[in-house]
């Protein structure tokens, strides 16, 4: 029984993260799901990236969190729509969260938007927003070996951001093993070494944001 | 329905972990279920207080994760009973868990049990295992917003563990809105900071740790 009632929430999140998707396209907005262990950066990430593109794309955010509304204040800060969601307690964001964050944006006057997770490397995993790609930093302090215990995000999303590269004096990371471990879980994925205090590595995180953007079509 | 079902096996699982502190208590056992965002230093918190304890207690380990048996196989070089539970995907866990793996264990020969859960500030929250004592690990690259951010991992746990202190010059961290943010949701923590590469602050948690110990009756 508790399988089956799982498999109907899951169907049902399925079905309106298609319809999340079809509005995303229908006003030409490319979506990217944005997830992390707490405390990796996801905020700052956005944060910096939109500072480096607000003259080229129009951006919005929905921020997840449990409870507060912290994000949310900064990034409103820099003049960019955002939608708070708190989940009450629970561990991720699900579609219809999104569906009710999407009526509250101004969707004609957007073309990327950035949604923060929960962070949580494991129960993100299991719930499809309707988002076109998916984003997740690893920082250098969580360690080389969080590939391994946590590989079932490392292999579906579309990109990993290594953060805190300017940590590196201070840590014993090995790069090459990471690399290898998260390549050998998902050899399509980009991964790009970047600091989000420095602004290391952006340039390379930024043009293919601007490759991704470049293929979604005009709004209808 | 869902609801129910939630309730169903929440109150299973309270009802096993009454059963496993039954069997902690009458082998004179001290449980203590230590909970962290991925990363924060779990394993290696482990490993500090057994070189630190293991002239004073008899140790074991439970590891939880949801793959890989890293965190096991680093345990166990230090002589150390180990059991490794994987979760299969699972974000945290649970009582049922932790009878099994107590069956593996030498009970009559061990009076400190550590249970390491899985990497996740939410979701252990919510599942008693039998554990005397809750103590997480928060660290300082991870950011002094986390407690407005994960506040019910923060409000149930006795012992806070500050961790990675000897990152302090490089993160902008503030620890007296930390201090003051934790012991709002929770009034009666300890709070503890340390290093688990330097051993500062080692002095005081294993003191704490002891003294748990000394409370602990004799086995029946």
């Amino acid at each position: 029984m508790e399988i089956k009632v799982l498999k109907d929430i899951l169907g049902a999140n399925e079905l309106i993260a298609a319809d999340n998707r079809k509005l995303l396209d229908t006003n030409g907005i490319l979506a990217i799901n944005i997830m992390s262990s707490p405390g990796a950066g996801k905020t700052s990430l956005i944060l910096k990236t939109i500072e480096q593109l607000k003259d080229k794309a129009r951006i919005a955010v929905i921020e997840g969190d449990i409870a507060s509304s912290i994000d949310a204040e900064r990034i409103e800060k820099e003049g960019v729509e955002v939608v708070q969601i708190n989940t009450g307690g629970g561990c991720h964001l699900e579609a219809n969260m999104i569906e009710k964050a999407l009526a509250g944006l101004p969707l004609k006057d957007i073309n990327l938007l950035f949604i923060e997770n929960v962070g949580n490397l494991i129960c993100p995993t299991g719930f499809a927003l309707g988002e076109h790609k998916k984003v997740m930093l690893s920082s250098l302090p969580e360690g080389d070996d969080k590939p391994h215990k946590y590989p079932t995000m490392f292999a579906q999303v579309d990109v990993v951001l290594l953060n805190k590269i300017d940590f590196e004096p201070l840590v014993d990371f090995n790069f090459q093993a990471f690399g290898e471990t998260v390549t050998g879980l998902n050899p399509e994925v980009k991964i790009f070494k970047i600091s989000c205090k420095t602004g290391a590595g952006f340039k390379d995180w930024v043009s293919w944001l601007e490759d991704e953007l470049a293929q979604i079509k005009a709004p209808k």
